[in-house]
């Protein structure tokens, strides 16, 4: 935490007054008490996004799915467990805040019925039904007085087609895509900025790294300056 | 790790001389690139198991699913992600073995299809078809050249039941059987063993601990002793 508060020292503080609310990592969507559906977001992008945001100098409230890694200095973690969960933490997060970063990886649907006891295991095919999730980035996208949004995308092939679509659908003036073989659950990721000026390729680099670019391109865009391309 | 080597001084080496196979810790049974089904085990109880076989004498074989805690002093890891995998895996360590711990959450079922591409979300109910896997623990323990098998059983309710059910289903000598409330995912538990002699509960207790009163029963077990009551 020393180290993380030294290095602090060496970013500009581009985003001093505001406060970002971020969220991180995988939802866990029950089945049973025991069983659910997740995924493998590892939650490192996160708490790297949320760890830079703060050396940058904001007031930084983390609603973080179920992962283990420790809280960055100066960050503000809530936990939450399911889609539902999240995005009531979100919305309690929300109010004063000027950037809402959507980079958990939430399940876009949950089990139709939750077990109250644990299935028990029959030699038979089980057919289990799926309920869409809300989506979180939208619902904040779509408000008022919504901050400024930025979006995430994990996609497994035609990354620019997706993550413009993505952008452009939830209306969000700001989007990191990345193709899941680059970059999901590990230390490294190749990933490519979308805004209304086009698109921001990033050279691959480790989280950290990439978190301090994509915390100044969204400075910028938030201080109404055109992005350098 | 000079803790954990200096602490196993003071352990009976009550398994010198054996080697055992363990499994740990969740499975995940992909849907498609980027989604799929796992469980709440956090995979700390065979990791402390694993450790306290390795201060018992044991040579030690940890067939782990997808966790991030570090591995013990003197155990060897594996590492698996779907039960298929883990079945590879534990199949592979088994020569020469004379203990086998089922200590993982395998998942009872994985999805009959796995997407290739990652499934785009629509406004619809989604149906997802699982099919059976393997019992592992049932299939080394029904072998011919079996070794000593002990099983976990984490149930929601009627732990006596169901555990004692599943210790004489599956042939097993030795089961441990534990209230999911009590401790799957948390750092404590209380936990039951039950073998031909009858249920012996052990006192709550962090999983560290719990390991070696287990791993005592087990090679009095092994040594075909009665167990003290």
């Amino acid at each position: 935490e020393i180290v993380e508060r030294l290095e602090g020292f060496f970013v500009p503080r581009v985003l001093a007054g505001r406060k970002v609310v971020l969220t991180a990592g995988p939802t866990f969507e029950a089945i049973d008490p025991v069983r659910g559906i997740t995924n493998i977001s590892s939650g490192k992008m996160g708490y790297a996004l949320a760890r830079a945001c703060a050396q940058a100098g904001a007031e930084v409230v983390l609603v973080s799915g179920p992962v283990s890694l420790p809280v960055p200095a100066g960050v503000r973690r809530v936990t939450a467990g399911s889609a539902l969960g999240m995005r009531e933490q979100v919305f309690a997060a929300l109010p004063g805040a000027d950037v809402f970063i959507g980079v958990a990886a939430v399940a876009d649907y949950r089990p139709l019925e939750v077990a109250e006891h644990k299935i028990k295991k029959s030699g038979e095919t089980l057919e289990i039904a799926l309920t869409p999730n809300p989506d979180i980035l939208a619902e904040v996208a779509a408000r008022q007085d919504a901050p400024f949004c930025v979006g995430f995308a994990a996609e497994s092939r035609d990354l620019d087609a997706y993550a413009e679509g993505k952008r452009r659908r939830k209306g969000l003036p700001m989007l990191v895509g990345n193709l899941v073989s680059d970059g999901m659950g590990g230390d490294e990721n190749t990933v490519v900025l979308y805004d209304d000026a086009g698109r921001h390729p990033l050279p691959r680099a480790p989280k950290a790294e990439l978190a301090h670019g994509i915390v100044s391109h969204l400075a910028r865009l938030l201080d109404g300056c055109r992005p350098q391309a």
